[in-house]
């Protein structure tokens, strides 16, 4: 006999999320998560489904037919995208010097796509000349970016130029907006995005375990007529019509509970107004930018690209940027998070997403930070614009 | 602008699950969903990832390290098994006339292995015999078994042989308990399995979004030795090693929640005793199988290979079994399924699995299939072993 286990009751800390995500639950969204179930075939399922996808496309700001939540966490959602999209031998653009850019080369690669690099610097917006370029050099099949980048707070803000360069190529674009759907604006039809996906736990507040997916009737139609199967049964979109389809027939279990938070996450959406949502992260991210900078610190992003969602700030020298971050979350139960990749150690990543953009998050933010700051040596008062204390703002 | 839709209050109605899957989840585990979350990579979290794993070990009676939630359903953790231990080229052994081992095949052949068909009845155990014939006549290279196929009430009651045979062939196995594991025996290490995977909404009660996968040392050493990564980056497990092993660090966001519930669902295995467990399946279901008997309706699967976590039973001539299955939704919200595939229409399957697997529930599931079945024209008491109502017991 394996031996069994003596595991204690669950009681995880009372964290306040600030980090990449995921983000504050909103509590009408915890409690959809403890409704009993009902069967994943069951009619009552069918009609929140169809509700589901009704508030999806309210919140991408689409028509499209095909507007699913994928049955996984926001890189299975990448994955249903790059998988069914790409067919082998297709060429792929990508910048792949951005983390985001590698993630969806290595599953391009993976299922046979020929990426090519869009070989510009990872830690600007993608500039639609370049972009140009390299569909005057290569034969390109299908071209994915970032609209939101949670690794540099980035936002790319000329998205309609980058997908009517891919038109005119008769290419097909897919849009990662894990860190803006639902908090940032993000219109896929007016922007003329094929594939958009997202994840949950950003600025839609529900807990990740199904990820948003948007693709328009043009993708779906290369979908549908592939030449070969995607690689993966699970994430096969043309299977998947069966069940989010008319036909409600079964293919997978869904994670019917994630769904049901879902519903909730997106029904407050609706209730504020996808428009209204935008503003509050703007206005409320906008006091948190400027508590950093009076605290003297300074944001990664230039301020026209700068991404309200997520708050990438530099590290001031001689401050251990991993220190202050424990300190955070042990002193103040508090999660902000350090940078990913190359930028590591040279930034922090503080959220601004959903339901934990409040004021009240923002003040405790500063108020912590500062502490935090000042227990590494640096002066808060001393910074050249930190004339107000951010706890009397 | 996309129209901002009406939604009404999520309010599912309240159903007795008694179908194939999701069962009833315990209050304890709907309780652990409404928890608010922590970041995937808290360290806090990092604990209840290796509780998880230590409790997933002695649910499965497994020491193998590689014991984890895959992020996805079902499903997701087939996908898993398949696409990390079949390779280009490999010789795959299944049974593709049955339901699961046809899943299965679809999923190996996109990762191009090569299907080798053991062409035997989907409706029957295994025979050992068979696989020892394929074996002599094909270089197999693994070998996919169902143990308990919920699509049939068929349990395979002679594992150890099944990889004994492999083993002897240097071979590796696959077995699929999603519907066995926490509530009808499973072995892992005493049958000498190589993979494992099964689903959080069956014998385990527990939602949908993660599911259970092992892997054992001598599997894992071919899956980290792969010439060629595997198609899927989600589900790649040489990356995930960076996440479950002993790096921590990221590669996807793990539904927290999810495994929240696991760990409260596991617990609830662990406080009963797995062998316990085993024994009030087993004894729950006695009762269900007698009072269908009772009813005089008869059970799919011979006496000795029956299932106890999932009744087949035989739909009588001159009955509609989905005009059943409609009115026991309807009526009584509760739910039983039809059959799946090839069976469809002539079965119905009721679950007895996990936090459904209670006398009360059996009591109710024989009393309103009663109903349904006089319903229908069908002499409950005519019947030839129907000497006792059921509701009288």
């Amino acid at each position: 006999m394996t031996e069994r286990p003596d595991v204690d009751e669950l009681t995880p800390p009372d964290r306040t999320l600030m980090g990449p995500g995921p983000s504050d639950v909103h509590p009408r969204v915890l409690q959809a998560m403890s409704t009993p179930l009902v069967g994943h075939l069951d009619p009552s399922f069918i009609e929140i489904m169809d509700d589901v996808q009704d508030l999806l496309r309210y919140t991408f700001q689409t028509d499209n037919q095909w507007t699913i939540p994928v049955s996984g966490t926001g890189s299975a959602a990448m994955e249903t995208a790059v998988g069914n999209l790409v067919e082998p031998d297709d060429n792929v653009l990508l910048r792949t010097s951005a983390y985001w850019g590698d993630r969806m080369a290595q599953m391009a690669r993976r299922v046979g796509g020929n990426v090519v690099d869009l070989d510009v610097s990872p830690h600007a917006p993608v500039d639609p000349e370049d972009v140009k370029d390299s569909f005057a050099q290569n034969d390109i099949d299908v071209f994915g970016f970032c609209h939101a980048d949670t690794t540099t707070g980035i936002r790319q803000t000329n998205v309609p130029e980058l997908t009517a360069i891919a038109r005119d190529h008769d290419a097909y674009t897919i849009m990662d907006c894990v860190t803006s759907l639902g908090g940032v604006e993000v219109q896929v039809d007016e922007w003329g995005v094929d594939a958009a996906y997202s994840a949950n736990q950003k600025c839609l507040s529900s807990p990740p375990g199904t990820s948003p997916l948007t693709m328009s009737d043009r993708a779906m139609e290369k979908v549908l007529n592939r030449d070969s199967p995607t690689k993966s049964w699970y994430l096969d979109l043309s299977l998947l019509e069966g069940y989010w389809g008319s036909d409600r027939s079964y293919h997978h279990t869904a994670p019917i509970t994630n769904v049901y938070a879902l519903y909730e996450a997106l029904r407050l959406v609706a209730e504020e107004g996808i428009e209204n949502r935008w503003e509050r992260h703007r206005n409320v991210a906008g006091k948190l930018k400027a508590g950093l900078q009076d605290l003297g610190l300074e944001m990664f992003a230039e301020d026209e690209h700068w991404l309200h969602s997520l708050n990438a700030v530099k590290v001031p020298d001689g401050v251990d940027d991993k220190e202050v971050i424990a300190y955070l979350l042990e002193e103040y139960d508090l999660e902000i998070a350090s940078g990913l990749g190359a930028l590591d150690g040279d930034i922090w990543r503080i959220g601004c997403m959903g339901y934990s953009a409040r004021e009240k998050n923002v003040e405790y933010v500063l108020s912590c930070l500062s502490d935090a700051l000042e227990q590494q040596g640096y002066d808060v008062n001393s910074s050249e614009t930190a004339n107000v204390s951010p706890m009397s703002n």
